[in-house]
């Protein structure tokens, strides 16, 4: 209820603070029976990780996953890092090996702008400010691991899912040359390796500027079959935009022609994709949908902004932090969409006497 | 579980088929002891009624909302239509009184293209085809009940929710001549009386030409206390997002800078408006956020779809459509927002020890 | 979350106060494509209204239950009264037509005893003191309604639900005499047709003398597939026994052996039945349990109580009552264990990948 | 959905197997600022460890609870063991130390008798046999730990929760000889220190025969303010009879006057305690209940069960288990209380206007 669980029949409860122990959650309603490559889940751990990217935030977090339970070793099983699901909820932590907290001993009493220090108090009365606390986005490793595991089971459904940067301020990715294979090749998670180019040089030369810069992520899902989607409030496209609204600094979110669509007449929409869903329920097309990021909130030059007593304050940055978020944003993409359409596969089970 | 229930604590579960007996609902969590006034949720539903703008479909229902329970009628009250809520249940119903189920005979085996049809097939088995059955937006009505009640318990706590038509096609108002006391004023519902005769033009063009137009409804919430919102899944834009997206037809969300701020830096995004939400948290400025709508589905030129059999055929629709759903689209958004909002005020209740 | 929802896949929200327009709900989850037979239904819902047997109260409602959607009539079908489910919301109402509300107007401000009054005005502020308003046992109605729907569900599986009254008082049944086919036979609903005898005498006689009397209603499962529960906390016995204390004027539960089992030796009583559930999980073997009733608060002797303003008062009750509960808790324990039955069936759809 | 989780607003997501890495939860709901004393959190799981009691299992685990997250240790405080709760999730583990697989590896293939390791296997295909696995009543350690937090929640709203076993077999204790301050004195966790030493002798007795004996725990709530409970489906009584029958072994349950009332009149029972608990919702007068279990299904004789092939088998048991669940059960009754009054404490804030 208090808002850090999402799903219903396949559904991650999360937990953890930036600079607490440990981040994780658990993983309920997995199938039983279900082949888990755990090298695979931390191969998408390593695709989010700060440091993952040249283009990222110095911060070097391992994060390594470990599991708790929900999982059996099988004999025989041809590699020691596959696991059988039990059925069972998955318990699963990441430790905060990294946190340097005393960067942030400062902010105690200062609220950062455009982050959400302040809300957080407003909200709760109090806050762990040490690194942002629950409002990092640290917390999406704990997304990743649950999207990990989700497609993991879509997978031996036949569900595909890729998400790539396809914007960087006003450089686009070209939707004519996209290679869903090379969007790992580049550092910005481009899937049009002419435009990953440009959109590496113009964050380059953003951070050299101490300022930060927004994007675009797009998402494709292939193999999805017809009938997946509860109208008429949970319909597929309706779960995909919280979900994507959910991560941070996520603005907008758009399906098939999204806002384009608002400027077509009907005659010519018809002839249209229709993002593979129609009415809430996937059609067996593939569905692509766009999210818009605002430009990182923390950045390197010197602003305005007030202290818990209301005074003014210059705030200088000292910690670590992305000059632009999409690239790192792309695995959260991925995880958030194979959360959602788990959960979809699984609630259709249902459906029908 | 199925998709028809929205909201937590003040939650609103649905039924209803287009050609049925009834639509309607139940609104759960309207907290006891609101003095509710009968005749403003009449009056909201009436701004959604077919009929209400000279803009809309000719189908002609009377929408009278009839109330079944968790309502009380208390001696002395000043007028008849005033009621206090009993904290249970309030059931109502809309009866489906002017239904022309014949006019949808010849689709009962053909797919409309554009149209939930095929997909409430591929999900269920079957369907009810009359009227586009439970996909039809006339589901919608009993949304726009429940936003009336929740409007009127945050109206309490002087929440203002305010929705208006911001573009019909290339036609944008000026958002610098938004006046939201005209909204009702013109036919299109748009808050910038210059731009709402150029929407009315256009729209009444599409329509002599058989065709449908796009467009975009813009919101803007006042006097949200700080602190609503629940991260780190049901941050109050991703809720937002969900209920936006769960409209018939929206094909795209964004808050505050949204998809522009893909294009900003952050030195400059920073000192913006964040559309009154940070990090998933009200800050108590004003929210605003902007839904993009596709093009109606239907119109009256012939196209080319395929019936059950897979065989090609040539659709001329004859049921009554809207030419442009958008301008009844606003009080859709506006019920949407209020029921978020009352779930989320509920919500911040129990946040605190 | 206010508590008017039952179940997770198979759901029930249900509204309506005893004195109100109607009482009604919403089954949401029932699967697409089950024939429906109507009749029967209303056959369910006979059986626990006000006048089925001469043993009940004198308040005579005929209980027609109208359906308002999520049911579709296709050509063909044999009988008028048989509807297929469109895997849709199942509305429905039972219009409040014998409402005798100007009996209870002397218990505006009264609480009467071993009755809810004070308890729902302590919650909310105020109540609907008409007939119990929604504390009546009126409201189990729809779920006996609920149930019905359930039920051929179940039945569709080969899972047969009955219940009778197997204790009044201390008049018990002979569990070696049972005979499922006789319940109906008999006023007082009991299985056993000589204890049924003295249950009707022992009813009448404290009829006779303006008291009440309370009793045990058992419940048998037959048909049940091995493997239906959600450990460790929605085990079968667990929802089982929160859908039994819903009931009006339950006072306890057990299952297989129950309090009994507190009894016995390790070596004694896993000899025995456990009554069809190990572990929260059903085994596959019939499942039972019972269900305490207390006698009916409402009695037509002088009875001391305080009314609102905390003065003592003498009540002598005028509206119609039943002297002893189970005779008419039989359908409705029989409805929600159908209930229960029907969202576990659907909740193991998705057990396994 | 799959079970895991108890609780609306004050909630537990639970995970872990007994001989997996670690058990452990996810207590989200808990409202910030709450000063929480984690020493005492320990205490508690400490009553339920086993070797906690001479008449327990010789399993010894050190059952250090260990919080990952949600807790703020603001300066100043009194204590090392003091923190203060930000209204984020509490995420915590307890390792596995002591657990010796090896004991359970003859019974990967033996179903032991009434225990729950067929109807595992015939609802998830596959289990976790080491230990029980998630059927194991360690996962009540979660429930402990959970349990210990919203006592101290409910603590600060003046709400006392004290459970004591009451019976074991036919040796009862003397509702008038009853002094909960003694309960953990003596160690069968009996409130009458006389009956105290009967049922003591007793267990002994039971454990030279290697048989296993059941009994009775009851619980008593003081304090509790009238108007808690959520009429119709989650009355109070509901909430707990479900909590208690999830509980490991538990057959039983009763409210107040229980199934005794079921051989009462109503003249006399009207005049009785109705278990500080009337139409579902606290009446502020004392809240007693009774739990009923039955005996320890692993017993040292010999017993005969089947295989996974359905062959007769002769079973030994040699793992380490209790003679009687009662004196183990009874800090679990009183967690499993504190969550369910904490969440309807937690889900009254919403309930007027």
């Amino acid at each position: 209820m208090r808002g850090n669980t999402i799903g219903q029949l396949f559904r991650l409860c999360s937990f953890g603070e930036s600079h607490g122990t440990a981040i994780g959650g658990v993983v309920d309603g997995c199938p039983a029976g279900l082949q888990l490559d755990l090298g695979a889940v931390q191969g998408e751990l390593d695709r989010r990780r700060p440091g993952s990217t040249p283009l990222g935030t110095a911060r070097n977090e391992a994060d390594r996953v470990e599991f708790l339970s929900g999982l059996f070793q099988t004999q025989g099983q041809a590699r020691s890092d596959l696991r059988t699901t039990l059925g069972t909820p998955i318990g699963f932590l990441i430790p905060n090996a990294d946190a340097k907290s005393g960067d942030y001993d400062k902010l105690k009493d200062v609220y950062r702008p455009g982050h959400a220090d302040r809300t957080w108090e407003d909200k709760f009365g109090l806050r762990d400010h040490r690194g942002g606390g629950r409002s990092s986005a640290r917390t999406t490793a704990s997304v990743v691991v649950a999207g990990a595991i989700a497609r993991q089971f879509l997978s031996a459904a036949g569900i595909q899912v890729n998400a790539y940067v396809s914007a960087v301020e006003a450089v686009k990715a070209d939707p004519a040359k996209l290679d869903l294979a090379t969007v790992w090749d580049n550092p910005v998670r481009c899937a049009d390796p002419v435009a990953a180019k440009a959109m590496t040089a113009l964050i380059e030369e953003v951070r050299a500027q101490g300022d930060s810069v927004g994007g675009v992520v797009s998402c494709i899902i292939q193999g999805t079959p017809a009938g997946l989607g509860e109208p008429v409030f949970d319909k597929l496209e309706a779960d995909l935009a919280k979900a994507m609204l959910s991560i941070n600094a996520a603005k907008g979110f758009q399906v098939g022609s999204g806002f384009e669509a608002s400027v077509l007449r009907g005659s010519e929409h018809n002839k249209r994709s229709q993002g593979g869903i129609l009415g809430g329920i996937s059609t067996g097309e593939t569905i692509h949908f766009d999210v818009a990021f605002k430009p990182t909130a923390t950045i390197a030059q010197a602003q305005e902004t007030t202290d818990r007593s209301g005074a003014k304050v210059t705030l200088e940055a000292k910690g670590r932090h992305d000059p632009c978020v999409v690239p790192r944003a792309v695995p959260i993409v991925e995880a958030m969409a194979c959360i959602v359409l788990a959960d979809h596969l699984l609630r259709q089970c249902s459906a029908r006497a």
